[in-house]
């Protein structure tokens, strides 16, 4: 992993909402709900985070689920996710 | 500050190295040594930082030199920016 890309990964409003919703439940739907973002800018905003190293992607039936590769993330760069995630989410 | 904006701010290998100057010298001058880097390029890089709410700017006769906002930044996010500088620069 390399930190400028982990951090332009981080820095954008929908991808940081992917991150905290990974964090908080463990895996998050390729689709989650309560995201008004078109179908298209999802995918390419799972594309960054999954070429940053963030996500590991696993398929269930048709659809694709992702979670958080929080061990790796936390042994690269000690205290970034923390401090990301905020009280709420640490 | 808005996160978002501060990891998009942190996430470019330019903008990292001049955060970094500025955490290990508290300055930077405006086209520091060492780094080849046009300086149109260089000034969109300090723009960012600064519009991140990063950096101040101090006038040093004709020149201009930055510092990092670093009581602010920890207030606004503690932790982040010992995470991002690492063990050699926290």
């Amino acid at each position: 992993m390399d930190l400028p890309v982990v951090l332009h990964a981080l820095g954008d409003p929908v991808r940081l909402d992917l991150v905290r919703r990974m964090a908080a439940h463990g895996e998050c739907a390729c689709s989650p709900e309560g995201l008004s973002v078109p179908r298209s800018t999802l995918s390419n905003h799972w594309r960054i985070l999954r070429e940053a190293g963030l996500t590991d992607t696993r398929a269930d039936g048709k659809a694709r689920i992702m979670s958080l590769r929080r061990a790796e993330l936390d042994a690269a760069f000690p205290g970034l996710l923390p401090a990301v995630l905020g009280p709420a989410g640490a």
